[in-house]
């Protein structure tokens, strides 16, 4: 299938539906199934050891599967999250972006399914994973 | 394991780590292998729809996890989650706080494994639920 | 919602749809929202170390949210699990029974949502702890 | 960190400590962060629909990440599962051999950490997905 949205098209979707988050977030590349996305690393997202928290990172790989399920299906806000996995496994390193890497595994009618690797930007250690499924909302 | 912690040294303990995000949070209640967090819902953790959103039920989740282990293990600051899981099964209700019950199933040395459900005060539908792994860090 | 089995016709349609299997389990109690499975353990399911295997408690998870879930909705063999979770806490004890409790946490038009703790027959202690979302096939 | 098995090294240490399972699995590739495992379709496999039921494909992703590991550390049977999540998103084809794509994301001193993508053979479409944490044993 081919993409209901093109990269800027995603962006600016992205700015209406989230206005006060998307400073934080660039789509960087897109794909007709993967789609990388920068997390802007800023001093609100520290946590005790000085590195991004959890569920900062979460809410990355979150919004990451958000855009890449937006990018299918076109421009349906109400897309939700059902089921989230994510494995926490490298301190990501103080100051840099970070880079998330999204792969569709599935885009059925009901659910789609995604897979995340996320690392700082200009380094290969992935400092986490995650899988997310997201519930499609029936064509109105 | 005795608590390490009673409830109100398990508060301070956590403003002093999160000072800027414990305004949403307070421990409501702490057994020896349970506890329960409040999240003061505000307008800052709303997403398309008018609820709040899943990165911050992870939050929720995360910090109600952390705040079990510090429970039990003491002022530990740098223990970190090691892998998380969670599902969304309900739109939790507008407005209304978030209570996350928290469950430990397993101490070990090195890690922590809790379970948490979510949902909305006065409410007994479950909105969320979630696992998560705790590292502990070697005693110095 | 009521259930649509009772125990007795729930175990003998777990016979009917997988006949060499469940010489193995037993539904040992049903409520509207639990079920209780007995897995009697058997040498077929040993691992180096002497316990049952990581997989043969997943099986018995998985067998056990599928009896919760045909409770309610009726002899729908064609009900699958799209996700599951299990963390893996204690070892078992050697040769006894294992006892799975599995509890709905949701059950929607297209999806059920369950959670499972394990232990050994006779301990306290939980060795496995599951979560699985099974997809509801539409209504004929 | 290079391979402490090569590849029949590692089938060869399989067979001894599952000996009455690895007829149905066959290391086909290892690299130094992925290995290729086959499962041998058979009929003792087979649920409701006439597929590989999913305990089967988890056994699979199982045994795909244990071979992992042991490939990296060395013949150390006491590794274990701690955590584990798959996704079902596809019904594997009839007939056709499962091949599982494990990937090494981790690999610390206490936990590893890997995912793996299942397809029926001769086929892109993903079947599962699935990531797995181990916990290796201290060094004696």
């Amino acid at each position: 299938m081919v993409l209901a949205l093109n990269r800027d098209e995603l962006q600016t979707f992205l700015v209406e539906v989230f206005p006060e988050v998307m400073d934080l977030y660039r789509v960087e590349a897109l794909t007709e199934d993967t789609v990388q996305m920068r997390f802007k690393v800023g001093a609100g997202n520290l946590r005790p050891g000085g590195t991004v928290s959890g569920p900062a990172m979460f809410a990355l790989a979150d919004v990451t599967v958000y855009a890449m399920v937006l990018a299918k299906i076109g421009r349906e806000a109400l897309t939700v999250t059902t089921n989230a996995t994510i494995d926490f496994m490298r301190k990501p390193e103080g100051g840099r972006d970070l880079i998330a890497d999204c792969r569709l595994l599935k885009l059925g009618r009901a659910l789609a399914v995604c897979d995340v690797l996320i690392r700082s930007d200009g380094s290969e250690g992935i400092v986490a994973r995650s899988s997310m499924t997201y519930s499609i909302p029936p064509r109105r």
